[in-house]
């Protein structure tokens, strides 16, 4: 079976609505990739014992946990210190980390705050930050990075080579224009039930000029199963008098 | 104090990377409006034993639950049907729901797919949708939408009115070009511990040239509390020697 994982959103700028989360997206595009089974994402505050608790249940359900956000040097950056809690280690300065950031900074810059970016929970591995030097971690099997998303995408590209990976899964897609979901839903059940492994996924569109339809997505790991499931669903839309077009609408929403 | 809530995005398309969900953030948005506290996001696969979980886990631990995403006709919205385990009552045809969809549709296009859409837990109200007519439902504290944003802000603002709301969250942003968090995190702490009852939040930002800097923003429940943070902020960006911009940057990533 795939290896599973979990997402943490830490922030309080995600739940007030201030910012719009992109990371998510972009991590679970490449565990898709990756082999490796998303199952859950949770959008969390700053608050100390709630991150502690989930990352202390999340930790122990799932075989990789990945963090964004709540590294940075000031007072609401305290993911770093809820996982050493979280892991029962202490929270301290790592000294290559300290020796990297105080050659980074200019003299007299490297201050009580930054300091705080070289503190990590003890045990854990640094995870190299090629944008702006300060590290995320990997303790256990918890990967704690940036919430910034250029910060976020290079942290996760240096440690995707060290995850164990799963067999990659295999995703075909057609649409058409004018057809809509109520009118395919009991022939598309039907091949959902032939191929229990195969998850069928049903999506409506619009694009910008009123034109909508529907997208049919199938997924899973077994490529030629995914093959002739999304061969029967071309027939299908055939058959009800629509034309199939490969692959993903323009406009998804 | 005020009401609590937590948002459940159900769907696959969320967690495969397919779709960037927009849903969360136009919620959270409209709930610090109404004095409602988003305590938590989850977003779960259409996986029916964790969709009744997770509904019967939040329901207990909320005061609202709103939930985004399988409602429609086909194979794979459960949504409905999992509320009503989660609450323990039938799943079974609205009468008032079932006339309105028939009434809508073609002679013969209300097929058994479209009749599962007039289908609710035993006890829900139904949800008024003007832009596609198939409703969502209040059950209990729960609230269940569309995933189609257009549909879940309609459906939302059809039940805002009816929300039990809290005191209003007051926000001010300050933000400087060229000052960093490392530099201002320690001041930027002393008017934290001065206020814990204002949230005081530190982003940086980048613009598409290059420039940066970071956005300070200060919540609370107590209008001139914040505005007195706010001030602090303000005098403290000036006191770095940056100059003080009212609001938040036109890019915040």
């Amino acid at each position: 079976m795939n290896p599973t994982a979990c997402i943490l959103v830490i922030g309080n700028e995600i739940l007030s609505g201030r910012t719009q989360d992109v990371n998510v997206q972009y991590i679970a595009r490449r565990l898709a990739e990756m082999g490796i089974s998303l199952r859950e994402v949770r959008i969390i505050p700053d608050i100390r014992p709630v991150i502690v608790n989930v990352v202390t249940e999340t930790r122990a359900a799932y075989d990789h946990v990945f963090t964004t956000g709540g590294i940075g040097p000031t007072h609401d950056d305290i993911t770093s210190s809820c996982v050493a809690e979280a892991f029962g280690v202490p929270w301290a300065p790592h000294p290559e980390t300290f020796q990297l950031l105080e050659k980074h900074f200019a003299p007299g810059e490297f201050n009580a705050a930054r300091q705080r970016m070289a503190t990590l929970p003890v045990g854990a591995t640094p995870i190299r930050n090629p944008v702006s030097i300060a590290p995320g971690f990997t303790m256990g099997n918890v990967h704690v990075m940036a919430g910034v998303p250029r910060i976020m995408r290079a942290m996760f590209e240096e440690i995707a080579p060290t995850l164990r990976c799963g067999r990659p899964v295999t995703s075909r897609s057609w649409h058409a224009f004018g057809l809509y979901e109520g009118g395919l839903a009991e022939k598309l059940e039907k091949i959902q039930d032939r191929h229990p492994d195969v998850d069928i996924g049903s999506y409506p569109f619009h694009d910008h000029d009123g034109h909508g339809g529907v997208a049919l997505v199938s997924k899973g790991l077994d490529a030629d199963e995914v093959a002739q499931v999304a061969q029967d669903i071309r027939q299908m839309i055939e058959k009800l008098g629509f034309t199939p077009i490969e692959g993903e609408p323009a406009h998804k929403a």
